[in-house]
């Protein structure tokens, strides 16, 4: 049925229909940044126990913003996630000498988030990436501005990859992250997310694609409900990876149900299983009529 | 922004980005059938009521499976939802004798509920719907049986659509149901739904397209996360109306996000809207965290 393909993007290719990064380990976080400054070793090895076991392919693990603290805490992150699980790390920093050091201390390949159209970033990080065989994650965006048409973030996504080619990292190991601005801001930015998605794809058809979901919901109420429906569109787009919260049982209960109705869940299976886990016993699982 | 309509199906045209047919006054329901045998006024006016409030911009009328009475059956729910509001009605039935008398007692132009491939329903209810100026739900099977392929699905709406363009009636008129089949024996039944669904409008532009939503759902538990992905996904394929519960508040939170990711809402008047109307405070709106 090759025009389905067409019809609703590229649906996620078959084997892989979805990774998930878990995005709890984030020092941008207050709680998360106490426990660094605190060096609470059992408050991060439980959030990394926890997203593991909820089905993270990848777990993000972000030091917060300090430059001179970043390589330490980072390593010091990696080491106690590791201690617990054997999820590989998606390494977020913008930093260089944080993700060198870092990169020495993982066990797997990780990942590293991010580069962008920034040339510092690109110098710094593409021979790292290179060098130890790592995924990548790509931002649509120039210079820390984010363009606002889908045609300025595909040409930021052609220089990045002629960089990333010119590095020697081959295309399947660029995850592009399209960018999802926020909607009550623009109500094109689902719009420009999925056009700017089906252009790269066209492109470049061996990266895979990515995205944090939740701001497109930003200064919105019950954004929930917002985030579920942009998962569900963008998994008909083509994502085939998000960084999102996997502890969130709606939003994988959405996840689940996109993947039946996609046609990727032969024989229902993940969909029953999902239910004998009691996934779809949260609220919103109940018939809720007025 | 040309590229997304082809990306994501064309998202139901401008003005009316979805008709809800509401669904509950339907005579194959056992408390429905009850109502109507006993001539339970209070009770059929009273779901006209809350459905018409909830949003409906038709209300189905299904008076059951009694040959011989349906048509009274039907003139007596006619007069009684149009007693208590003013939502135009959706005929439902296959029998032109029912739907001759309960034409000539509706006060608004209705809708008819259901032509199909077979010869005798289009001989029996095309001459009605071209001289009382009625929209048509046109489904994509043949003398009962619904083809496996969207391809012969196709074939069949082409030939309904030569046989309504000769009875004079309009394109825009025909709803089609492209028919979704039970996912939990056919994996690929969203995918075959889709398919049908973009290539008659390819061929039909002007024709509408509705479903009966649950069905795909039959046999598995949980439903309603199922119709509530299937209902998201078949918005960004195109469909503009669909007959569903419009007192099942997650299905409608659903629909309301997901126009809000299509583009459709602009500055979120309709999400905001619902969610100081309290749409979103139902259980599925809670962060719900493992």
């Amino acid at each position: 049925m090759p025009g389905v393909q067409q019809l609703l993007g590229a649906v996620a290719r078959e084997g892989t229909f979805m990774e998930i990064i878990g995005e709890k380990i984030n020092g941008t976080r207050k709680r998360v940044a106490r426990a660094i400054a605190e060096r609470d070793a059992g408050f991060i090895r439980d959030l990394a126990r926890r997203q593991a076991e909820a089905g993270s392919a990848w777990l993000d693990v972000n030091a917060g913003t300090h430059p001179k603290q970043e390589p330490d805490d980072l390593v010091w992150l990696v080491e106690n996630v590791q201690a617990v699980v054997e999820t590989p790390l998606c390494l977020d920093s913008a930093n260089p000498q944080a993700l060198a050091v870092a990169i020495e201390a993982v066990e797997k390949t990780p990942m590293i988030n991010s580069i962008s159209g920034e040339p510092e970033r690109l110098e710094g990080i593409l021979p790292l990436a290179a060098e130890h065989g790592c995924r990548v994650i790509a931002l649509a965006m120039d210079e820390k501005k984010i363009p606002e048409t889908s045609a300025a973030r595909v040409a930021v996504i052609h220089k990045v990859m002629e960089a990333t080619r010119a590095a020697g990292i081959p295309d399947e190991r660029i995850y592009v992250d399209p960018l999802a601005m926020t909607i009550s801001t623009d109500v094109q930015s689902g719009l420009t997310f999925f056009e700017t998605m089906r252009a790269i794809r066209e492109a470049h058809p061996e990266v895979h694609f990515t995205a944090g979901l939740s701001n497109i919901s930003f200064g919105l109420p019950a954004r929930s409900y917002i985030n579920r429906a942009f998962l569900t569109l963008a998994l008909a787009a083509g994502l085939d990876c998000a960084i999102l919260d996997p502890l969130d049982r709606e939003l994988k209960a959405a996840l689940i149900a996109a993947k039946l109705i996609l046609g990727h869940d032969h024989h229902c299976l993940d969909y029953t299983r999902a239910y004998r886990a009691g996934l779809f016993n949260g609220a919103g699982g109940k018939a809720n009529h007025e």
